[in-house]
């Protein structure tokens, strides 16, 4: 699915206004998913945002698909230099990704660059991503519509699959075979995920590398993620977080499920997650701020007891995150954050527990943040399910 | 398969003579897998790694099984500011990977370490992890025997399967299934990869945003990459490119295949590739130029007329690149290069070509380089398959 051009040319013009705001000149964009964001294509290696006026891609390919401005090929001995001053006059504050942009890259464009002043634009760049167009709605939805056929077949692979590994294989090439791109992408640095994390019993118990509450083993130190190849054992736990990704967008989802039955203590820990995510929702709206929402999390996790095992192992500060493009975008709903809420922003919201020697327990759904509320943009049941 | 603590220590004294002979005081390593590489683990945040003496990890959490030196827990006001000077005298030249830190971090950086001549150390980190170890060598034996049972069952799917995403779909699950980590890493800043790439018909002849020969159009513009949809068509060349990675080491492999039959004018081209690979490798030994190697694959495709398809729709300048947990580590086999091989290097050699309105043929078989030539890690038959 093509970004149309009305919207390539609204998300620019947006992200133009919000630079005149800031006194920028322009932006030179490199990432490979904001290039998408911005002009529909990743076949470019620059594009030049000035502050006014059209943009300019650079590349050294031929463009399948060429957003709806000039696109010029580049050589070794004509590029950026050349026709960067014709955009955005030389002296002013041009805006770099430097959250993402290499060192040794950052180093080579202050050479190439002299007369500039490079700073870092990724605040304005993730703020204006955070705030979903209703082009992007659409996107999610139809992601949610398709996503429902794959979490529907999770109870049968949960009563029948020898291992945790099996059962994600199984649940990984349903999703693909029906277009899941397989890919998921975060933007920080070091930060990675799998489309799909199996913790089956005390695996969900384990501690991992990431800013993510949950991790697993993994089958190899080097990844150390999602299933191992443990059996699937009656009476166990199983936490499934799944990123279901069908054209760029991610909606990420977590259903916990046992074979045969679950312990009566575990399954009243899961309707305490449920609490949480109802009474976190309840005070989503527009300007409700994120550190609030947070705290109306871990006050419930505390008054029950449960503290100790909210978010995992680690007790990671945070209780949901922007979802769009990447995994971690904006907003996040962290302990202490004194930013707040807008209409169109989406993000996944995922209270689960994670208890030693058992595992872990928990839901996560997306939800968009609405002019009087929310919308929640996943289908599947929120019911734990004995399989 | 946690990294045997001889290995970790001989990688380390191996880097730390490499800094002596080049007058680094010592290295501040950060990202991921370069963490993994020298500690075996991933769940550090810094590793210290001074030019003589012992290693210290910082982190942040528990490691569930920590390297063989000290780790140290950081703090709001306890960290790399604090216990540096202990192990790298303040004035010296501090290693850091700059071709991967984010601009954002080394400002950081630059900012608590103002004593320290803060340098780019990654060319010697991909040197020393371009040549492989007795141990890496056994890790690539065994993901190759893991790998021939997927490439075993791949002619049943190619017979069977209604398309190319149910094709790439169900060699996934049986990848997975048997221990297959999932995420393959690229180092280079944009570039990413999925697992596996499924070229069927024209597919192969798709232009993609990477540095590497073949793409495929891929399900969305955001990622386009790999299989699409399209149905699998007698007669039609299809190529796989498929990343084992059982251990965390990339074995990386294409192969082509084709329903009932295909033109006897395709399977003098796939000849061809064969030939190519097996004039390179007949050069290769330790000492021999990487550009020399480039050389004679290049004048095989010109004097068969193949030029204007070799190495796909962009004709990239190389013919093969080193593989380990990364998929573009050293050495390149890139026109004009003048390195030269080292006995332990591993790499894939993939000489194909994209022909337009039909598809990609090919292969690529993974190499290590011995004292006296070659062994070839791959065990799958290079033939090209008719199913």
């Amino acid at each position: 699915m093509q970004l149309p051009v009305a919207e390539i040319e609204a998300r620019v013009a947006g992200f133009q206004s919000d630079m005149q705001s800031e006194g920028w000149a322009g932006a030179l964009i490199a990432q490979r998913l904001d290039l998408y964001y911005f002009s529909g294509t990743t076949f470019i290696q620059y594009l030049i945002i000035p502050a006014q006026g059209s943009p300019l891609a650079l590349t050294r390919q031929q463009v399948p698909v060429p957003p709806p401005w000039q696109v010029e090929t580049t050589t070794k001995s004509f590029g950026l230099a050349q026709v960067l001053p014709e955009l955005v006059p030389p002296g002013e504050r041009l805006g770099l990704e430097l959250d993402v942009l290499p060192a040794n890259q950052y180093l080579r464009l202050i050479e190439t660059l002299p007369s500039y002043r490079l700073e870092d634009i990724s605040t304005s760049i993730r703020r204006r991503r955070a705030v979903k167009t209703d082009w992007e709605m659409s996107v999610f939805r139809d992601t949610a519509r398709r996503d429902l056929a794959v979490w529907e077949a999770v109870p049968e692979l949960v009563a029948t699959a020898a291992t945790d590994l099996e059962l994600s294989a199984r649940m990984e090439a349903l999703a693909r075979s029906q277009g899941h791109q397989g890919l998921l992408k975060f933007r920080s640095f070091n930060e990675e995920i799998w489309m799909n994390t199996v913790l089956a019993g005390t695996a969900g118990a384990c501690s991992g590398p990431w800013d993510t509450p949950l991790s697993g083993p993994g089958i190899s130190p080097a990844f150390p993620q999602g299933a191992s190849g443990r059996p699937i054992v009656p009476g166990q736990p199983i936490l499934i977080d799944y990123g279901g990704t069908y054209h760029g967008y991610i909606l990420d989802q977590s259903r916990t499920f046992a074979r045969t039955h679950l312990d009566t203590e575990l399954l009243k820990i899961y309707d305490k997650a449920r609490e949480i995510q109802d009474a976190v929702i309840k005070a989503t709206r527009p300007g409700a701020v994120c550190g609030d929402l947070y705290k109306i999390a871990a006050e419930i996790a505390e008054q029950t007891g449960l503290a100790e095992y909210f978010m995992g192992p680690k007790r990671v500060p945070f209780i949901g995150h922007g979802v769009g493009l990447e995994l971690d975008e904006w907003p996040v709903l962290a302990r202490g954050s004194k930013a707040t809420l807008q209409a169109g922003m989406v993000f996944a919201l995922e209270p689960k527990f994670a208890l030693p020697e058992i595992g872990a327990i928990g839901l996560e759904n997306c939800w968009c943040v609405t002019e009087t509320g929310t919308e929640k943009l996943s289908f599947a049941s929120d019911e734990l399910i004995i399989a």
